[in-house]
């Protein structure tokens, strides 16, 4: 009964997969925040090194990994893929449930995926410091780690309600040397403006954007980094999914469906592009499906338009579905999954009808969480129990529907650092939470961004 | 520049090793607490089931591992050994250093390795429930988790000190359904006498495991567990040093000096054992190193006598190295290695000089933990930094005499549940430690156990 499917160093991708290049509509260009106009990548040189914005627009389908930062994926990569023998014993199902871990890597997420490149080829264009934001402190922890590795100053604006519940996040980041301030903040501007507006926010990684892009962009060897939604972001991910493609290939067996949690689109992208492409170049109809808080349900519940990255609006306009960048979800524990937009790709897919998005519960993905932990002997982080209830309610459809299919899930990261949360969740305090049609309504008629 | 070294699932060693099979002196036979005469298997049996029981008094070189365990243990083993080229680059040595990384395991440490075939074992002769004691929390983790899969209750003795340090421990713990006190509690007669003698005490492994022992034995179906000391648990960790040596084969290498944590034994023996087997049948010269803290040093400054394995004298008399059982080691936060004796195994190939230790100070192991962490990216538990300073001073040595050896230690866990310490260490609270000669021969003073 074969659980793990390993693979070697060599075995590292030598290419991100690149999908726009395979997209049937190519995303709508990013516009300037004042004059609305379709802006090139020059506008965005103040914070991003020339190579990232290069990669940001390329319609190349392979783009070259550097050999120096496969050097350092290999501190964790190839990760494992698992054969979830025992979940499926417990959920009673006829399904095959396969799980790609990215648990095992420093910081214990994904987000070393894209925090490792960014960093080097900020390295290469001689950047001292770089500022970014933090949800749940998966992000900041993997720059923090990368950053020490190449030697530059990393500052990271940590969304207050994640610098309260996670004291530890903050401890792992000093490790690795960087700097942390919960957000909002006194060190910005905007962030001394929420405060006097909103004394008691517990932040929004919107407001931790604008905070970080403030303090990048008055300096010429300091710039910003971005750990989700962006296209270079996604781009980096890719490795996970195509990794998981030979591994399923051990395994002598494919994906129907392929799910995992979605916050900007990062993690969702990483498992998920790979297989689309054998969707796009070999005519399979894997099922691509990302699953969001039903408290933040930017995919299931916003509009797509244009709208702003940040709460400040600082960024370029990006068509994108939204929920309004001023919306402030809910304080769920999932940190990584409270952000008001969805990436430009993404979203594009999802009109596209490419994508599916499902939403769930703060309490169903817990109870969810609980039971892949008796079972698999992990305990996840809370955004990617997000994936597992809608593992759950995939292997149930194919209960009641006698189907042997074969689901495929992203385990995000490991919740070794969201035990406050489980505490919650065993204490009774994790209720459900939905957001109603009509506060969704409220937020979105704010926008007066271009409409699509 | 290879990196990882990676066994399949089918190389999971099928035998534990039992080194007892080779030691020149055997270890001295166990006493009755009262009658001080030897005893033998049968005044186990209220403690522990009869195939451990067998296990902890065989002479067999080999015992088969079942497929069940081989089979649980397959979640996580075999586990990666890696070569540290960024630690050696940092320290600027000749000298090439690996390490096992147990912080793999569901619970993040080496501890799981012997949780799964005691719970196994329990499970087979009927038990219902297990007590047992925890330190920094590894074990009890451990012992959860296992018993979970096994479906039998869970009860953990958590020492204060750490109950208060690491909270969510118990949350991990309670995930997989155990119930945890902080001892001394007052769940127990011994630790209602000890709270009444010493209201303000941080407890002691000591003390846990009085209170666990005194929770188990008045129960047919109740049986106890230990994690480390015993020879069993030893024989259980050799999986531990078989997958060590079939890697370093992988990289073409063997170890000089091999180099593990030293609590009660369990994480020395589980890497060492197999490697010095190697030494017994092959003629190698193979050094094996026990790092233990300065402020608990009972292998580099304890006195070999009979002694025993709990503060209140319930467990058999047992010839060790020991500080004394009544000793309350300082506040370290390495709560793993906080425990007044070494096991027997451990204490008798001392004795013979089969074996080296060395003690290092609190201050002097965080320094070594966070240059580990920020070399490798991984943030060792603190216990697992007293064998990484061991690994520095060995790699210093090799650079002033100029020699290319090969060091291999056991990185027996991860600090994901330990950045309280390290919060500390940046926070300068963290000071050097040494216990006084004269405290150490006050604490042996009050001993009236059998001398040896």
């Amino acid at each position: 009964m074969k659980r793990k499917f390993l693979l070697e160093e060599k075995d590292i991708p030598e290419n991100w997969y690149n999908i726009i290049a395979d997209m049937p509509n190519k995303p709508l260009p990013p516009l300037h925040p004042a004059t609305k106009e379709p802006i090139g990548p020059d506008a965005l040189a103040p914070l991003f090194p020339m190579e990232l914005i290069k990669q940001e627009v390329t319609t190349d389908k392979y783009v070259p990994i550097p050999d120096e930062v496969r050097n350092i994926y290999s501190i964790w990569r190839p990760t494992p893929l698992y054969r979830a023998h025992n979940l499926e014993k417990v959920l009673d199902t006829p399904a095959k449930i396969y799980y790609k871990y990215e648990g095992t890597s420093p910081t214990g997420s994904h987000k070393p995926n894209t925090a490792v490149p960014q960093a080097y080829y900020n390295k290469m264009e001689g950047v001292k410091k770089i500022t970014t934001e933090t949800g749940a402190g998966q992000w900041g922890s993997a720059l923090s780690f990368a950053c020490q590795h190449f030697g530059i100053d990393c500052e990271v604006f940590m969304v207050k309600l994640s610098f309260d519940h996670k004291p530890y996040r903050k401890v792992m980041m000093n490790t690795w040397g960087a700097k942390v301030h919960p957000s909002p903040s006194a060190a910005t501007e905007i962030g001394k403006k929420i405060l006097a507006e909103h004394p008691d926010t517990t932040g929004s990684l919107g407001i931790a954007i604008s905070e970080a892009i403030e303090s990048a962009v008055h300096n010429d060897t300091t710039k910003y980094a971005l750990g989700s939604v962006l296209n270079h972001v996604k781009l980096h991910q890719t490795i996970v999914g195509q990794e998981a493609i030979k591994q399923m290939e051990m395994a002598g067996d494919m994906p129907d469906v392929v799910i995992a949690p979605f916050g900007g689109g990062s993690n969702f992208a990483g498992l998920s592009f790979p297989f689309l492409r054998l969707n796009f170049d070999e005519g399979k109809s894997i099922r691509c499906i990302a699953s969001e808080p039903a408290s933040c349900p930017k995919l299931t519940k916003g509009v797509f338009r244009y709208d702003f990255g940040d709460t400040a609006g600082m960024t370029p306009l990006l068509p994108m579905y939204t929920l309004g960048h001023d919306f402030v979800p809910a304080p769920i524990h999932a940190g990584g999954l409270r952000y008001h937009g969805a990436g430009v790709i993404v979203s594009q897919l999802l009109k596209d009808k490419l994508i599916e998005a499902v939403a769930h519960d703060n309490l169903e993905v817990f109870e969810a969480g609980v039971t892949f932990a008796r079972a698999e002997g992990i305990i996840p982080a809370p955004e990617a129990t997000h994936g597992i209830a809608t593992v759950i309610a995939e292997a149930e459809r194919c209960k009641r529907e006698g189907k042997a299919e074969t689901i495929l899930f992203n385990l995000c990261g490991h919740g070794n650092f969201d035990m406050k949360a489980y505490q919650d969740y065993f204490d009774g305090k994790i209720v459900k939470h939905e957001l109603s049609d009509a506060e969704i309504q409220a937020s979105i008629a704010k926008l007066d961004t271009p409409t699509i």
